[in-house]
């Protein structure tokens, strides 16, 4: 059959079906004015819970000044190729030195984006005789990179450690007939349940298994650990994790990402990774920016502390009030309801229109059916009377969701 | 075994495995100073051929300050999400419908990054039932999105329109089994030998065979055609191309890439597009930086002619001195020389040391044993000067290399 027809009787795909009346609204919305927690939307200031700017830096007068002045000097065009051409500066090498060493490595190797650099990590790292063991609940780029493996993948349930030790048994089984070795693949954050990786849990097995550890921190840099070095440091098994992986678009507020490990694997990675021989290198005013995020993110503990304030108080406030909010044990915070479609979009529209509140709204096939699930982005920049004019609004609109008020289509009113 | 022993017996893989001596000079060197044809080396001038900023728009003065005031307006964390969460903005959607129109389609979606854009694209497009035919030399990117694929893949000889109606025929009769479509992905202009894919000819098998073309014209967009549209303009057959990609890494000097098509399959991609559903949008200040370039690219001609001049001064030189090549009808210049990696690398340095010329250098195994290739990129800010030049200097090492002048090591003397 023709191939377009096919996509077209597809409907748009499970989140595109609905997109005549979500476009713009529950889907691909502008948002207006600085990145900050209060920002205009169709036209109204709202409390703003989806920007993954953890440390409060998108919008610190030395990032912006930073990043302007990186622009003045270079243009976005800058460096203009690859890494391994000719995309190689000393700021790309000196960012990626310092990173190593924040996190505990001997080296790092800066990716020009996070998702083809983590699809390519994985792809560069093993052969067919490897075996891939990887968290059930892990993000949508380990599952490509884990795609690309033409040896065996074992998936294990979600933070499960019974069922991971039994893919352990499975895979050490395997790798004894083809010779092969063993990549275990978690998070440190996860980003949609907040729950935290068990890096410990696992390294823990290392005295039993021989495996190797690759850890996406994307969540987890900057904002996890006393330092902030991330989930390891939190957890106190930095030599443990063998392959430490963070990206730039949360707390760092930018593009890109960055590998660690040891010098010989990061040499190793930095001449086989297809994504990164093949695509041009992160562009200078941002490799520059991040500089100097980093030394802020280093220096300024408070922004980090003010994040786990915003947190806690939002976090202790929904349960109080009743809320569910999952296993989270980190600043994502996501609260559960009870709810269909119609409920969903309804409840997220009287957040917005009455409460000037915008936050993320998760349903179906995302999580399972009959449930909603709000998912709110902690920062550094967000008050306590932010908080409190959240947990007023949750309170209001999660009465009226269990008193039946949202079973009729508010969009089709709107 | 253990995964890091293994990696580490791969002595750095086919390019890694030379880095001792290769790190910093062939390979991940620092090219200083503005982009321009003319840039420093070691703390030497040199004459650069290796950076695909074919029209010159990096460096312009418009471009600059475009890119200048948006990094100043905006900063580089802007917009802090994924396209269909918290990042959608005006400039994005301006610049999609901008692009979509120049290059003769309905609509367009911006992608975050080239590499991970197209994977993703193949992705979203088809399913196990159905089967995609590309071309041998087809760029990374596109293998490995071909790669994700679940159901059958067939390969046809570079450019061979009698193997590509083979695997057409075997395709046919695949999908008669299966239910399902044909996806055929092919170049524009391949960016290794500076061969057009046979558009034209691959379109004209329409009137037998049902199938859908996508055309990564990364290196065609903003350099083929009359208008610079691409490829697919030069080659008279826009609506013969179902699903044209374009990339920002080359004409237009960014980064970021765009997919273009009809409104229905546009909006089934925005939706489903998993490196675009779970990563960052394309930074502000690129996508403000962007639509000044493609202004300019629109309104000053003169650029690819100039671009075109200095492609053609230097291949017919090239031709004239007896040098080979290859098979390039594009501005994409080899030089297809005989000898092994050690007159390869001698070669170069003379190159440099010498004539002060930068080249990229390709060896086996990403070309036969036996030959060395020079890549050379003009631009439209290249002058004739510079051609000569150049011509005078390959004439020179071309010589010396017949000779037997490089057999020696000069890696050991330097």
């Amino acid at each position: 059959m023709d191939l377009f027809d096919k996509i077209n009787k597809n409907m748009g795909g499970p989140i595109g079906q609905h997109q005549k009346w979500s476009h713009g609204y529950f889907s691909f919305p502008h948002l207006e004015g600085e990145i900050h927690p209060h920002m205009m939307f169709k036209g109204k200031k709202h409390l703003v819970w989806s920007l993954n700017n953890y440390l409060g830096l998108a919008n610190h007068p030395e990032v912006r000044e930073a990043d302007a002045q990186a622009a003045a000097d270079y243009g976005m065009a800058y460096p203009m190729g690859a890494r391994m051409m000719s995309g190689n500066t000393k700021h790309h090498e000196e960012l990626e030195d310092g990173l190593a060493e924040f996190v505990g490595k001997e080296a790092a190797f800066l990716l020009n984006y996070g998702y083809q650099g983590m699809v390519s990590i994985i792809d560069a790292l093993v052969d067919r005789n490897d075996v891939i063991i990887y968290d059930a609940e892990s993000h949508a780029c380990i599952v490509d990179g884990v795609r690309l493996h033409m040896g065996k993948r074992f998936v294990y349930k979600h933070n499960d450690m019974e069922s991971f030790a039994k893919q352990l048994e499975r895979a050490e089984r395997m790798t004894r007939q083809t010779g092969g070795g063993i990549l275990v693949i978690t998070e440190g954050v996860f980003g949609m349940s907040g729950a935290q990786g068990k890096l410990t849990d696992i390294i823990a097995l290392k005295d039993r298994y021989k495996f190797r550890l690759l850890v996406d921190d994307a969540h987890g840099f900057g904002t996890m650990g006393a330092k902030g070095s991330g989930t390891h440091e939190a957890q106190g098994c930095i030599d443990g994790v063998d392959l430490y992986f963070g990206t730039f678009a949360k707390s760092m507020a930018g593009i890109g990402a960055f590998i660690a490990a040891d010098t010989e694997i990061i040499n190793f990675l930095r001449y086989n990774m297809r994504s990164q021989t093949f695509a041009k290198a992160l562009p200078m005013p941002m490799v520059i920016g991040l500089k100097k995020r980093f030394e802020l993110l280093k220096s300024n503990p408070q922004l980090r502390e003010n994040l786990w304030l915003i947190a806690k108080a939002l976090q202790n406030g929904l349960v109080e009030q009743g809320f569910d909010i999952g296993v989270t044990d980190t600043m994502v915070t996501p609260v559960f309801l009870k709810g269909d479609l119609t409920e969903a979009t309804s409840l997220t529209m009287e957040l917005r229109e009455k409460h000037g509140i915008f936050c993320s709204i998760v349903v179906y096939p995302v999580i399972p059916k009959g449930l909603i699930m709000l998912r709110l982005i902690p920062t550094a920049m967000h008050t306590l009377q932010d908080v409190q004019h959240t947990l007023d609004a949750f309170s209001d609109v999660s009465a009226k969701l269990t008193n039946g008020q949202y079973k009729i289509n508010k969009l089709a009113v709107a």
